[in-house]
């Protein structure tokens, strides 16, 4: 094929589609109006006029990685509340400290988490926070992609934010479409317990009514927190289930605690999966029956969770974890192959948030989110198995270069659209104020 | 304090020195004759003459880390063996593959592994292995510290390399304080089922009467694999223990499927325990009970074990996998916290290799093993709390320099030692010739 002109090419690399085609050895991308043109064999393409042309020699080309669950603003709170039970985590340290935070400490932190994100190859992610509109102008302009929420927060006795239904319908219009159609949105309910009824109710009207997607905290805790009032014995699937609230636009993040019915339930209503092993073991919660969810046809995405409970934003070691657990829970080192985890963290990311048709895989006519990983580094040599090496053996500091929409977000690991500098230093300064105040 | 003289100055760094001193905020570090000579608060010291001068500015000098098992040669394995049962990997895999090494792929490979561990802040590794004597040779190339082993199996229909016992020990007297003192050996029995009984007895008696150290593999597998007889009904700690060879010079790797008079015994003869995380969750073989262990007095490192069951040599990872894996198997999260980990992965370690006089943490007289990490990424920013940024937050990738016996092996990420593009092309092709012929 000929292709006459383009934005950017990437050539002479392997690329990884992620659909049902194999692997390219030697490829090229063409990327034009923020989307991919061609990808193809070197041996039939010719580019008559690139804008940008990257060498792809001994890198690979593949679809950047989503970030199905995160609260970016706290990469502020990274390492304060470090080995705790989870009701000190939550009731001590973190909901004191989010009731300090104000708009521009959700702005630098957000800031800090798109830079961490960019330099570890996360190209879209998932999130759900206060002052939700201030993480919307950090995606802006670091230039990443974002399905953001605004939360919903109701029956504990703390308040902080534009956390109403209300201010969470507005969030969720207003910034629909946002940063050149980047920013896609949701509703934020907490959980099933930490709202009332009535407001799930309004939440899955206005969701069914507008098209709005609802992003949620599902399963979590294996006990009920003292904080919240038990409202019945009913599982919390089961609890959404007999509201009607469960559908296919709901993603849960964690899913830990489920019953065989509550997987039946979750797969007969669509509902998208967000799994977050990292924080899921260091916050010591349990183990997601993942093998369980995708057998019964569920889709299930990766998440890092906020740094408070992880500490980090890197997905290729949440790639890795994801594995490595569900593997130890089934006693089967079968069990989540390394392409199945690295499609849950592309495509399958990507449907869980809608998004299957912009992005996920390298294809024509999607839109260029695309990462390049540097192979020619000694943790990922030999090369007997890219899908193999890419999960088990890289990390995100081996990805060379980011491009969303079509643009280059990160060049030879140089992030184009923060001054690194600079975002560490505001960051590092608010994140002392905020613990020391 | 004035030291008039130095080989080396790391100034106006954090340090972190890993004995029972607290941090040092900003602070320097002088070393002599591979030797430290000072380590303490900046405005103590002044330095008059330093040959080399390692600037520390927003970075943390730590002891370098101590992997505690490991078969280095197994880098060239990497990818060749995925998601596979245990018999599968083994058997079908790894013991053919292992049939076919040479000499010189052990050699490549052990350079591969040398090279990654350096890029990734490790400064000391135990090894089991074949044909042991290049793998000391690429130590000695690399500038590295490590202690090994050669391997001795006997029961199993398979052969490959040195294995014999008198082999073992040959290589165990002629290599111990080889390249400058920086290698020790030990006498690597495979398990306590795939050697004799008489050579058990063997190797016990050598080692109690020469004074070499033990490297064994200790109740990894769930299951008595079907190509090995079962002796009796006995644990393998019971076995060991019947036999009289159990004491304080042997280094057990492993550890997973213990009752609690196994670890009673454990404690008892002073056994030290090398703690696989990943591996043990890659091969799906359960978790060690490494809060009952430490609890019991037991000296617990941490390992990756080899490439081919991880697949990485990246320490930082091990740490933050160790404590996740500790959490959850617990259901607590105030488990092996950050600090612990972080002493398991380095004094702990050394005492795990009986090396806790030469290395493990940074005291003046003990030989200068450091590593500088950069503390200026957006992943360790804010620095609310160092042990969990440094466990939590930190990858291999953020090592700046590295430091054995006072020489510099790596500084701001350039590896000095060894030329990292010819070992990573060597490597390659060696490897993809051992998978292809």
């Amino acid at each position: 094929m000929i292709f006459e002109e383009a934005d950017l090419v990437i050539k002479d690399c392997k690329i990884l589609p992620m659909n049902n085609a194999g692997i390219i050895p030697k490829g090229v991308i063409a990327v034009k109006g923020g989307k991919i043109s061609y990808v193809g064999d070197s041996g039939n393409a010719q580019c008559i006029r690139a804008e940008k042309v990257l060498e792809g020699h001994r890198k690979v080309a593949m679809p950047g990685l989503v970030n199905c669950h995160t609260h970016l603003a706290m990469t502020l709170f990274r390492g304060l509340a470090e080995d705790m039970t989870m009701d000190q985590w939550l009731e001590e340290t973190i909901w004191p400290l989010e009731a300090k935070l104000r708009p521009e400490d959700v702005y630098i932190g957000s800031l800090l988490g798109c830079l961490e994100m960019i330099k570890n190859g996360v190209t879209c992610f998932a999130d759900m926070y206060f002052f939700e509109s201030k993480v919307a102008e950090a995606v802006k302009k670091a230039g990443i992609r974002a399905s953001l929420a605004s939360g919903i927060i109701e029956t504990v006795d703390w308040q902080t934010g534009d956390k109403s239904f209300d201010d969470a319908v507005y969030f969720a219009q207003k910034y629909e479409g946002w940063a050149e159609g980047r920013i896609t949105t949701r509703l934020g309910p907490h959980t099933a317990y930490t709202c009332t009824e009535e407001t799930l109710g309004k939440i899955r009207e206005k969701a069914s009514q507008a098209g709005i997607g609802i992003h949620i905290h599902l399963s979590e805790l294996g006990t009920t927190p003292p904080y919240i009032a038990r409202k019945s014995n009913l599982s919390e699937v089961e609890l959404l289930e007999n509201q009607g609230f469960l559908d296919d636009d709901v993603l849960a993040a964690h899913c830990i605690h489920l019953t065989t019915k509550d997987i039946t339930i979750l797969a007969k209503r669509g509902v998208k999966v967000a799994y977050n092993p990292v924080s899921n073991m260091k916050l010591a919660q349990g183990v997601s029956r993942v093998k369980e969810l995708i057998d019964a046809g569920i889709t299930v995405g990766l998440g890092t969770d906020g740094a408070a409970s992880n500490n980090s934003l890197d997905m290729f070691e949440t790639m890795k974890i994801a594995a490595l657990l569900q593997k130890l829970h089934y006693r089967d080192p079968t069990i989540l192959r390394a392409r199945e985890v690295l499609r849950a963290a592309t495509i399958k990311g990507a449907e869980a948030l809608g998004l299957h048709n912009k992005i996920g895989t390298l294809e024509v006519g999607k839109r260029a989110d695309i990462i390049l990983v540097d192979l020619n580094r000694p943790n990922l040599v030999p090369l007997h198995d890219i899908y193999a090496n890419l999960v088990y053996s890289a990390r995100g500091c081996d990805v060379d270069s980011v491009i969303v929409d079509g643009k280059i977000l990160m060049e030879n690991r140089e992030v184009k659209t923060l001054n690194e500098e600079e975002v560490i230093k505001k960051a590092e300064n608010q994140a002392l104020g905020l613990a020391g105040s």
